[in-house]
């Protein structure tokens, strides 16, 4: 028997970002038909239509993780993330961009000899970007600085999981991120920072959209709700399902420091970058870290576990909730208000969200492939009831109701206008012009004192003396 | 007729960085033999012996100008500025140290193709340096956006010395002033930025400080004195003598910003950059900004300056004005006491200053051959009345007496313990070793899903999963 | 002939304060009717619709000046900005906020002996504005200082415009600002600053903020727009029209300074504190600086300087710019979505603005009665064309069509969602909870050396030893 | 017997702030008399003359606690901390400063209706303080806060020793610290924070002299050495044992952070505010927490801990050590060089101390009669071996010789030029003078709308309108 074709979410608060209200959604052919008061017949649900009770419950717009490494069903959206650029691919860019539906570029400055890219290099990729109109993003790392690292804590006899960590404090990760905004900022294109890990990072984001620079940071549910303290664990496989590049961070105020900027909007989305590795596989590096799979799981819990540390601390409420974890994503990647929010129109993408339940995280129970979960124990008020996704109902009362292939990509235009507005009108009004001046006439003397290399250096950067 | 072998400095202020006395100094063979009261016998100064009236004014150690591009006279100590170091010196680098008494080494950031180092070259010279106990210098500019920035500027019909700044704004200055002291600090290597030309280069380095890090910063008597706002001067030859690199900036709080740090010790010493070029010598750069050799004037009028904008204004006493003219120079560079400090068994390096004199900055007075001065104009409190080097008076009455070569090299050891104690320190009480863990007993599983390469990626950076 | 009842505007790109799209909107019984594409039947305006054509021009809602001194016909909401509250009026404030629709209350820490309360004042009314769920409005300076100021100020001669700055500078709103937000913060007591003036008094809001603060700052247009150079103007009365509280500020960066964080979301609202005096009424204080009446004009030019320095200059989109006019305020002030938003069922104040057109803002040709324009000679992109007021036409080409009493109050309901749903959250989650221990059972010593005031200092916070 | 009356220490590695040599030390008659190479005769120490060996030893400058409450046999000064001023006690200031020798006085911000001076209050201490050249002393809490805490903690039933943290947070600490500084500011008079116990409040401190202000602060021994998480211990004596105003912070990274400030010359001093209470006297607090008795040990402990997190860890060099635990005290007192160094002339107060040995703090051998140290258990790289007091050895090898009364008051000047220095210079340079206008000619216009007061209001910062 074919599941109804309509939905009708019943009494619910209705929370988008910019407020709440208690009202009916009806559902039809995978999008919101209608929003109000009452919006059921009297005489009861005609065939066709199944009523979801959600008195007293929340309705949310579907969640968009920003940031993961494998399709989940009722992510709306999905960044490019796994798509390495490189600067030669600067036709191909175009091409994805116009003829493809892909927005956003993932950059590399990390991955020495694999992936990274030089300031150049990001220079002309952050050009391309701009020119076609898709959002810059960078993994945000000094490769150069993660490599020597290695080198020294192997030096040291350090193989363990928290070599992981020391060859690549937070430092490492601040100064690249400066660095991205830097050259991002030269060209005037607009950036997005994913993976945001430490204090530090976060505050030159912070500083940078303070001054003006259109820069958009990305915490991780792994980076909100948990630390790098587990590095130092003493039972290893515990301390390896930790490791993540750029890692997590001892100081464990970070989580509460990121929690604070993404309530204030500092920063502006959240992602997980999900991709989980067993224990076994874990192993690979149990005598050297640098051979330990990088990745942490996530994609479950993001929202529970921003719901507790955000909603539930005070931090943030629960419209904001909704702008972090899905409507601030669905404008930078330019799905808004198709994606994002809850109105007539938009895409029936929804969760029925129980903010008064709890639940205890645990690989015991979650539904990953995987035996650790790094939030094990975490109490979290807030708990998903029913997931659905362009209008049908994959989730449910504990059970998944997704076939492979029910992930859907959505081609999405370049030039996104909540990005690209301001971006564009600086081009236009704050470029800057020559002054007008009358011709030297006087005489000119070739300097002979420090070489030569004058005449050659024109247009290079190489001035004369240094 | 010898010049006397002995000199009486009689009834001064002597100003050290720690404090202020009236007293008597008497130079004997070059050094300060007797500093006390009434030095002078009852019955007058013997033979030989030449009395200098110092009553009511201030009697102050030598400056040390900590960065010029010519060797001046009475200058107790130079940075070798002009030894522009690569990677291939190593093995030369030691020897300079060990055996010519050279202990700091100048790297660049800009200047890219020429003199630019990259990262890992600037870990390999900080380690380099470290390991033989100099102080690394860096000029702190990214070279590579300093080159897209010229070709931005010249596309956009900017030729002028305005395009020299707006193709190298302050946050290329402060996004290297921050990657040099990421890369110092991850190889615990003393770290000295030369020139800082801007309020947010020189906050990198309060910033850095406050965290702990061994950085000092040196900002320049133009830097201290005037701003960038002549760049856009209509008159093209007036700009051009402006032209130095990292350039002034447009900001006009930024003397008064740099002013204060150097009295509260977050900034350490100042220099001049001091390298002049006469207008026709400019003039090479009248149709393309990036031909106007780099370069302005301040040797001369440094002290002046700094007692103008650092002492009449209140920023600073008269001790700490010694602190960052000569003895924090004396220090970092292992000078200390014997420069930098006016006291028995110092050199004879001294200048008998009059608080309370005024004069006007000008071209058509200093005593530069170059036919421009970029403190036009300035009236400043503070003129040095006689200027003694080793023993000698080399200035005086306003007329130099001062041979060819009479400048000397001062050999410098290395390790200054100033610079170097708590690098040792750290080396010994903060390098991380192992968590002690029980081997890693269960099952390895290779992975195959994201490829082959982990094998590879062992100590080099390049994890599995980015 | 009554104006026509219903109001079509055709064809604009309607801007909310989260997107623009292209669409018409239909204006009945002052509410917003309906809004979509080609809402016009195809036979044309039947009688009683007059169709507003807006192609190329962008339909804004009405802007919310929450900061003026006098009724305006096309406000929205104004805040209870003339009540000045002191603690006596507890019972008060709770009348007013249940029965009379008031729900902010604006204190003084500035006007010492007027209106100024002391730091224990301010812990109980900020105490009852959480109780009865208003929002706490401050006036931040130290009225203290201040008071000092002036004598030394008058006591050094200075009896012009610039005293008024000399002895109120920066520090005394920033330090003002801080301690308003700490006692807040110690009350859990949302807060909101009017008028900020300088640049580190948007830093401490800022900084706040960052810190998990529920706290928001209102630059005005003055402040955005222009700066206080001019109370050094030669000009007696060019000065003396520029006189308010917290005055302007003679730094000339403060208002990009405050712009950027208007964009960024750091400051949340625009107001004017609207209240102007012509020259001869200035004059009063001709001798005597505090005798100068306090205010400027602005609420005529708020949107234009806005929209000039803010969305010309590209620092915020047109988006960002309905946000810090108009969407904003009424979250805080608990109107929102029926104001603030152009929406179905929301109110008709609506402003039809040309992005392209420009005006040079001149006394010559305001509307304003005063002589006197602080942003004179201003050339402003961004012209209102049409302002509509609860659906009537109140301003068009030029022409005002509003009676006297046409201003309304709207009764605003107290524990805004906006601002109150993390303060209750807090109150719930973050309190504090005793340390469980077992009672201390050993002996206890009375202290004698000290005195005996030990015994008569519990519950005040006089401990026992300073 | 009589002790010998000169001593000499020999062959010991001498600490001054700014640098170290390898000298012999000869003291005689209360002074050193002599400091250099080979002192003693080869014949042997001559009768009178006794002979330390200090060979691998460090000899320092007597250490100077800024701040203990207590007469301490080789303290070389001590600060006014039990003054308690008030506005009335102006003339008596005056003679206190004249003829007794005083130059420092002591203001409260906390301690309200018992000490706490009103911000006016602080504006006349400070001027005064000013007039007679002393050095102001702020405990900077915001008393008001407190009062309202302490009702607060107690209403909600915390009693415990967490409850004297809980009632005074950071926040309340940072807020007096910035209004202290705003109005020293605004007297132009330099200002001393002592016992600063937060980041926060160190900060704000950090930020005010980077911004030029003559401002200095004092961390102690505790808030170097612990932290406030033993406010939540089990054990209610333990907790009760670190009760102090300010309290200590929950934050375990302030004691790293406060040491950073001190090594970098952001912070300037330290002391203990040693008042010490055992656990019975503590016990009048035990179901009260208001009721504990403010203080904690210290003075025994202060130079060990800031050796060990200090020195040992490699924040700071023993030259700084030297700087912080005695010279910059000095010189902020006005006995420098008296106090302070170790050079002919200065007063024989000296520390022989082993970098190398190790103690472990304990109240198990403390000298202190009290029943708990707040550092147990701390293991101390940096022991004293030996300590002198004009000329007299007070403490060796664990043994005080040391009578009651031995402890000696230093009548101290004031006006110390390292601190007013600049304050002077400001005064000539920086006051400003009134704008010169021609009069204004015009009507004069007498405001009604808005009351009468305005002619009342001249001189007293009340203007027309708020």
């Amino acid at each position: 028997m074919a599941a109804p074709s309509r939905l009708l979410i019943r009494g619910g608060r209705v929370v988008n970002d910019d407020f709440s209200q208690v009202a009916d959604v009806l559902l039809e052919d995978g999008v919101v038909r209608a929003l109000g008061r009452d919006l059921l017949p009297p005489g009861g649900a005609p065939a066709g239509l199944r009523v979801l009770d959600a008195a007293g419950k929340l309705v949310l717009p579907g969640g968009i993780d920003t940031h993961t490494h494998l399709q989940f069903p009722f992510m709306g959206s999905r960044s490019s993330d796994d798509f390495h650029t490189g600067t030669k691919v600067k036709e191909e860019m175009k091409i994805l961009t116009r003829d493809k539906g892909v927005n956003s570029f993932k950059m590399f400055m990390a991955y020495k000899d694999l992936y990274m890219l030089k300031d150049v290099e990001l220079y002309t990729a952050f050009s391309q970007c701009k020119e076609i109109g898709a959002v810059a993003q960078v993994h945000a790392e000094n490769g150069d600085l993660i490599a020597e690292g290695v080198k020294k804590m192997l030096s040291l006899g350090i193989t363990g999981p928290e070599g992981h960590e020391l060859c690549r404090p937070e430092a490492v990760e601040a100064e690249a991120t400066l660095r991205a905004i830097t050259i991002a900022s030269a060209v005037n294109c607009p950036l997005y920072i994913v993976h945001v890990m430490s204090k530090s990072a976060a505050k030159v984001i912070a500083d940078a959209r303070r001054d003006g620079k259109v820069v958009y940071g990305e915490p991780i549910a792994a980076s909100l709700g948990t630390d790098g303290t587990h590095y130092w664990n003493k039972e290893w496989h515990h301390a390896a399902h930790y490791v993540m590049g750029p890692p997590l961070r001892p100081d464990p105020s970070t989580p509460d420091f990121l929690m604070n900027l993404l309530a204030n909007g500092d920063l502006t989305t959240t992602g997980t970058d999900h991709c989980t590795f067993n224990t076994c596989q874990k192993a690979l590096g149990k005598d050297d870290f640098t051979k330990i799979p990088n990745g942490v799981n996530g994609v479950e819990d993001r929202m529970s576990v921003i719901w507790e540390k955000g909603v539930h601390n005070g931090k943030m409420d629960e419209n904001q909730f909704v702008a972090v974890t899905s409507t601030n994503a669905a404008k930078i990647f330019n799905l808004y208000p198709r994606k994002g929010r809850i109105a007539v129109g938009s895409d029936a993408d929804i969760v029925i969200w129980d903010p008064k339940a709890t639940r205890t995280i645990s690989a015991k129970t979650h539904h990953q492939a995987v035996n650790f979960n790094i939030f094990e124990g975490m109490v979290c008020h807030g708990v998903p009831l029913v997931t659905i996704s362009r209008g049908k109902v994959v989730y449910e009362a504990g059970v998944f109701n997704v076939a492979a292939g029910d992930g859907r990509f959505i081609p999405r235009k370049p030039f996104a206008e909540y990005v690209y507005k301001r971006i564009q009108q600086r081009d236009q009004t704050c470029t800057p012009t020559p002054v007008e001046r009358e011709p030297y006439k006087g005489e000119v003397v070739t300097l002979k004192a420090r070489g030569t290399e004058e005449d050659s250096t024109a247009g290079t950067g190489k001035q004369a003396h240094p």
